[in-house]
């Protein structure tokens, strides 16, 4: 390419055992603006500009001759640009969505050029509160400012605009993706020809914002967190294990806990009854709260969380059918039986907007026992589902050239 | 009474403002037993015996010539023996059931006598990790024993033994309180006629354990709590509150929180977003885990909550067969259709294997958005249910006489 972006970041890696299909290993790169004073960052929904912004991003698959195949994949909370393949020969997992992503995969790599971006507010590589803040030369801790998820999606504008796509093929994501995903369409309506929105909301419910809360009060009264200045201390992990816990839960489902988990106790060490035994659903929960940390920063759980639940579109544009009366996309919503965080009846009503207007929409309520996670373990029902909604896009893009 | 009993213990309160129909003003009474070496404590599960024992109670109503309209109600989590009246006429609010108990009401003490006393392992008058162990002559914190819903239970026997009261006509409670319903009529079915068993299961669910670990994982996170030991400084409060908090959204319903909070926010200082601005949910939240500090100890929250956990009639007794085969007693079941905490299903397995013994028992799931407060809330459909089958007890009782 003119501009000296590269279409390929992976080296594929096919002898890897047990896994064909996967798009080997593959390298973070990155991509910074606002650097310059003639170069702008992020004007944000508080009222400031953020700048410079630097954005962590993989790619996979090979961007075609016209520029039409491309696909910006949307992450969800605690994700991350790295969606497919790995970093590592010896990595213990691949990326978050390899399960989706790679050749012969919904997410085709031989034929679509998928791109994944870490969200600004994040802490796997692109700008954050654990950043540097340039006029002070001291990461920004809470000197960050407020974000929101349209912030998120001008940012990921700006790395469109770098990689060359005037339209993506599609946009997709779960979760906070899906919110990220149902943000382009409402705001960036030419720059998309699909939306893929799964497991997700245009507002989330009083439920999910008083769990959310309480993950940030938990953050919040870990005396290590400090008001958000610990990165030269040590990090309140204590309370980001229990705000993850927590989260954790509300991932997965009564079914599925009962299901993985039961009532097993952890193997005892004596016949008697201890207060501090545990049942293997709470050793499970200690040890995912316990990794997290290590991964995650404490600041972005506060600030991704808080966008979160201020993600509103129908008081953000006005109502469901204003957000949505220019959106020309069509759309791939999803939703799963026993997501009981992002309910079926949130991406009906999203739906319903849809119709209203006249929108190519499609939706299916998935049944799965998965929970909200659904959407990243669920890959026999959701795949066939998003391979032929990419396909149909793609066609037509062939036929408009 | 000869024993000393008093048969009495509140005095009508008839002309308090918009409340007719309830207790009047009660007084907490206690039962202290195990304090001579001839006077056993209670045998616990654990293999400890533990006395002394000191039961807070209160009784409404008057027990009868032939002590035969006793009720014992059961307390859930975070209850107490204040089941119904006030304790001064400045009180805010009555007894946790007062919608349920009083003249002409549910548990109508025109009629029954009713008893409602404070678990063991509680914070509220009865002996439990607050209390002083004589032993040391310090408050016990972790040397507290670890209880169960059957200890809890064996102490009420003691309590009724003590009220001179061989059979009571039933037993009641919800949630935590209807454990300890199944457990009188698993274990002592020789003492009650009826067992109300409301919002309960015989073995709560991996996701009801997973939501106490988070609880006991907050509170042993505040340093404060410092290993259990800190009833002479200041109480992990912090951590307390956010178990509360957690508990709390558990208690209540998707569909309960969008009716009462929906996204409204806190009225806006100014127009900017805030990170720490708050939606209503959150200083709901915040303002119900802050006052829970003031009336409940951490550790009985420890210590309850694992008694919750580690309740398993399937598993004590070898299954819910067996575990009700030699019960005498009439058995009313009641869930609720938004409780996700105690799901109606729970409810269903022990009403099929009464059915399966051939038991006489009745069950509705009752309609109600309040999720499993409803028990607490719902009277308009729980009350003349509960009310006809206290009543089939009672005329069975006297045709019997």
């Amino acid at each position: 390419m003119s501009d000296g972006v590269p279409r390929v970041s992976h080296i594929p890696m096919a002898d890897r055992p047990n896994d064909t299909g996967n798009c080997g290993i593959v390298e973070p790169r990155y991509y910074t603006f606002g650097e310059r004073d003639d170069d702008p960052g992020v004007h944000l929904d508080c009222g400031q500009e953020l700048r410079p912004v630097r954005l962590c991003y993989e790619t996979y698959g090979t961007l075609n001759r016209d520029r039409s195949n491309a696909i910006l994949l949307l992450h969800a909370f605690s994700g991350d640009a790295h969606a497919a393949g790995y970093h590592h020969p010896e990595d213990k997992g691949p990326g978050w969505w390899d399960m989706m992503v790679g050749p012969g995969k919904a997410f085709d790599t031989d034929r679509y050029y998928v791109i994944c971006s870490n969200v600004i507010g994040g802490c796997s590589g692109s700008t954050g509160p654990g950043s540097v803040n340039p006029t002070t030369g001291r990461r920004y801790g809470l000197d960050f400012p407020v974000i929101t998820i349209a912030d998120m999606v001008r940012a990921q504008v700006r790395l469109i605009d770098y990689l060359g796509i005037d339209r993506l093929l599609a946009v997709a994501g779960g979760s906070m993706g899906g919110m990220q995903a149902l943000e382009w369409a409402s705001s960036f309506p030419e720059r998309i020809s699909g939306s893929i929105c799964l497991a997700t909301t245009a507002r989330l419910s009083a439920q999910g914002i008083a769990f959310d809360a309480v993950g940030r009060n938990a953050i919040m009264s870990d005396p290590r967190w400090n008001n958000g200045d610990y990165y030269d201390s040590e990090p309140p992990a204590r309370g980001l294990a229990i705000a993850r816990m927590i989260g954790h839960i509300t991932y997965l489902s009564d079914e599925s806990m009962r299901l993985k988990f039961g009532r097993r106790l952890q193997e005892r060490a004596s016949a008697e009854l201890d207060l501090f035994e545990q049942f293997e659903v709470e050793s499970y929960l200690e040890h995912k709260g316990g990794t997290f940390v290590d991964r995650f920063d404490a600041n972005s759980y506060i600030y991704l969380s808080k966008a979160i639940d201020y993600f509103d579109l129908v008081e953000s544009k006005g109502s469901l059918d204003a957000a949505f009366v220019d959106s020309s996309c069509k759309f791939l919503v999803l939703s799963f039986t026993s997501d009981w965080l992002y309910p079926a009846y949130h991406s009906k009503e999203i739906v319903r907007a849809l119709m209203r207007l006249g929108k190519d929409v499609s939706y299916t309520e998935i049944s799965s026992p998965y929970g909200h996670d659904a959407f990243l373990l669920e890959s026999e029902r959701q795949a066939p589902l998003v391979s032929a909604f990419l396909n149909t896009l793609m066609r037509e893009r062939e036929a408009d050239a």
